[in-house]
């Protein structure tokens, strides 16, 4: 044991720990066999196969558990991590190989780093993250081939701090529930695997801490502060003891926030404030409602829409936005129709490479050139509303036209319905304000719709100019801007002018210090992750 | 000859033509011999290497024209080609083959093909175009080697519009001035090379017809409208005079404009607005002089520091800086400092790859954190102030933080220039206003400083939220859009109070439907591309 040592790096998971070091070192996975006799080329495509369908049904499976338990950014990695090892060009060069009597796991292993090179040759940061995405998967048909040797992390039981150069999502996953009390990386950042993983499971985590972390390796004990983003290794007792208070002080406040997630907000002078949340897939309606949400102020729906080899149909879109709107009741959800641009693919939809795709072809902009693409999902929300208080809101606008020109399909929808005798229920209708555009323009939007949502974290970005992903630019990623203030000051001003009410569904809506500046410009709805809506309730009520 | 066929495209270059149809449809480039005897390796190898020389003489002179004509962006396509022409990867790679004995020409078309399907393969639109340069570079070696077999359009002799599938860079500078009356090309948007070369030409040009364009490869004549993005193969008689009546009208404008070139604008009312030039490089000073230019309202300087292996010198910058400075005498001239992104690579600093360039680390962001990228180009500025009237500009500002600490900067180069006993003179500040923030905050930063430029361009950007190189967001990329007016206004009052001036060195300050707007709103300088301001001035003495 030597003396405290500090290594700083990224906040990338809030929350204070202490406990003993484990250093995460795996040792290289290497095949077994290089090659397999002849004769046995068929029976090795089976176990390879067998292989492939059981790292599948483990990462299915890991899906479905974080979207149960409302963490469905963090589902999607394991379920795209599911369909690349069901990629069948992974599958016929593997089988080639096998065919030419290489092992099943040499080849795996092989096809895999090709693969990897492939994206890590192309220079980009998130081409490159899926480098390791592909080691990733081909590691665990490699091992699951091998006999399921991953030991190490899925065999730990003393909870303990986990040193590691960097956790790949299937590590995060094959520990054992409650056994990891933090994460110190060398790697990442706060939007890497790890730290989207350490979030959903409420695990403090400092990422991004560099080589430091070798001075490390041999420490006894590990302190890790995940919210300002530092670890000490071997912290003397002092550093210790105030660790294990902040600790318990976190805790004490989680379960002093207990008692506000049933309550309806209101601020000292008794204005009622609707707390919702912000939901990525209808398999996170429930855990909202579990965190206290009233409702929905921002459903995305592009999860409908992602990694799929064709667009949903109109049925399948009315079963989710009527699954949420059941869930809810007469609680509110608004449905944001489509926003997805040239960096996500979209099944049958032309997009053009783009170079900025946060200022490309995409939300209003796509679905009003794209009427096959954006009718089904007005028709299905129509329909769906007959079961719940749905509501639905179109992204990034910046003109009045573009708000005309979508009531106008809308309504074109509603008649279409109703000359085929089918039912459906009454949507209000409000837009996304998240354009400075939008907010300039607030007073000619205002009489169009029943009321404005902000969208401060794209608000800010196109403000300010400053891409909300990019880590040079953290010090440009806050509402509290006064250019900022001042737009949504505007779009309250029009609101009101026009008898309409403004919800915030950006990051600043669950921010404490953000509330009350929120609140006292009139905004009546905040909507956030899930997670924060006890603690914003308090702050309503000490407002 | 058939009956009138109209071909829908991109207006990339205004004005109208008719003339006899000339159809440039290569064949593909093929070696006239595979290999080479043994033993005439180490000649072959001469003379690949005097074929890359001829061409890179060759490319480097039409860039130097290109520059002296004060077209900056496209003399660096050229410039571009010439430095993949000398690419050591290239020539190592077809040395080592004829050193198998495969015959040059065959080595070069061969390796070139292979650059270029690297680059195609990327899956991206900027590196897909780069592979399209490499293949041009190549060709033209390859053509070099077998004698300069390059007929086609350099051999043209009669005036004609050119009808191609696509148009490379060397295609266009070969055809003999004054030949190509038009061009109708199949691929390509406003911003493809072949667009940017028709304007610096001033030859009408409609791009991205698609395959429509073979219907007119039997035409005889055709007729080109540039400014409304159409052509005709084989006009009637009325379509040919209405368009040469509208040419005429054009050739007289042109020549009525004339007298503005040397006027000083005054508005009817008797306000004197100054016209000044937006020039990217040193070179393109005469030029812009030329054009009746009274200043530079904008001298972009990142050509200084693009494809290069190391960081410019002070010294090299100061001359730079101090040559336009002289050119225009006691005119003002406004440098704005460093503005590159992650788009593009800057020698010796890391950059990120960024997702959203344009929303990312650039600008007076990156100055600030790198200020030994910083300081060398202000003090540069400092020293060429002695030799004429510059005023320096800060790129992306959203705060005023970011102008107080780049102030500080600058007194800090001062001091220094000072205790080195350096002569250097003085230099007013301004702020370039492009984000929406920068608008918003304008009270706030106008006493800080001595003017405000708007980047009309920039500033729509963000407004809109609209990347103007998008092509599917044409309708988004306008100035003239309410909520870019309010803060240009917003900009002009704040400068009013703190009495400062505003300039335009946006694209709208040459626009003809914007000048008398931005006139209106008390803006006292426009800034614009050379050629525009004859019109520009003849607009001012009308408003």
């Amino acid at each position: 044991m030597g003396a405290p040592l500090k290594l700083t790096g990224v906040a990338a998971s809030e929350g204070v720990a202490v406990g003993p070091a484990f250093v995460h070192a795996p040792r290289e996975l290497r095949p077994e066999r290089e090659s397999i006799p002849k004769g046995t080329v068929e029976e090795e495509i089976g176990r390879f196969r067998g292989a492939v369908e059981a790292v599948v049904r483990t990462l299915t499976q890991t899906a479905e558990e974080m979207r149960a338990s409302g963490s469905g950014s963090e589902a999607e990695i394991f379920e795209a991590h599911a369909e690349m090892a069901e990629d069948p060009e992974l599958h016929s060069e593997v089988e080639e190989r096998v065919g030419d009597l290489t092992s099943p796991e040499a080849a795996v292993l092989a096809v895999g780093e090709e693969f990897a090179a492939l994206f890590a040759e192309a220079d980009d940061e998130y081409l490159a993250a899926r480098a390791d995405d592909v080691r990733d998967v081909s590691s665990q048909i490699a091992a699951e081939l091998m006999g399921g040797r991953a030991a190490g992390l899925a065999a730990l039981e003393e909870p303990c701090v986990v040193l590691a150069r960097n956790l790949a999502p299937s590590d995060t996953a094959r520990i054992p529930r409650g056994v990891a009390l933090g994460f110190v990386v060398a790697e990442g950042s706060r939007t890497s695997h790890v730290s989207i993983m350490a979030r959903s499971m409420g695990i403090p985590a400092v990422v991004g801490v560099g080589t430091a972390l070798e001075g490390a390796f041999g420490a006894n004990v590990v302190a890790v502060d995940g919210t300002e983003g530092y670890a000490v290794a071997d912290p003397d007792e002092a550093t210790v003891t105030a660790f294990e208070e902040r600790r318990k002080g976190a805790a004490a406040e989680a379960t002093a926030l207990e008692e506000y997630k049933g309550i309806e907000a209101r601020t000292g002078d008794g204005r009622r404030i609707e707390v919702s949340a912000n939901i990525g897939s209808a398999g996170e309606a429930d855990g909202a409602i579990s965190w206290g949400a009233e409702g929905v102020g921002l459903f995305r729906t592009e999860f409908l829409f992602m990694e799929r080899p064709e667009l949903p149909t109109e049925e399948e879109q009315y079963a989710a936005y009527r699954g949420v709107a059941e869930a809810f009741g007469n609680r509110p959800v608004i449905v944001r129709t489509l926003d997805v641009g040239g960096d996500k693919d979209l099944p049958g939809v032309s997009q053009p490479e783009e170079e900025n795709p946060f200022l490309g072809w995409r939300g209003i902009r796509m679905c009003l050139d794209v009427p096959e693409l954006f009718k089904p999902q007005l028709r299905a929300i129509l329909r769906a509303a007959r079961h719940g208080n749905l509501k639905v809101m179109f992204p990034m606008v910046v003109e009045v036209g573009e708000v005309r020109a979508a009531k106008a399909l809308l309504d074109e929808c509603r008649g279409e319905l109703e000359g085929e005798g089918t039912p459906f229920g009454e949507v209000e209708v409000g837009v996304m304000v998240e354009t400075p555009a939008a907010a300039i323009c607030a007073a000619s939007l205002a009489p169009e719709v029943s009321f404005f949502s902000v969208g401060t974290n794209d608000l800010v970005q196109y403000t300010l100019a400053a891409d909300r992903g990019n880590e040079r630019l953290t010090r440009l990623q806050s509402a509290d801007h006064p250019a900022v203030l001042a737009l949504i000051e505007r779009t309250c001003e029009a609101a009101r002018a026009a008898g309409i009410w403004v919800g915030v569904c950006g990051e600043a809506a669950g921010e404490p210090a953000m509330i009350p500046k929120l609140i006292a410009m009139g905004v009546t709805e905040l909507s956030m992750s899930a997670p924060s809506i006890p603690r914003a309730k308090k702050i309503i009520s000490e407002t």
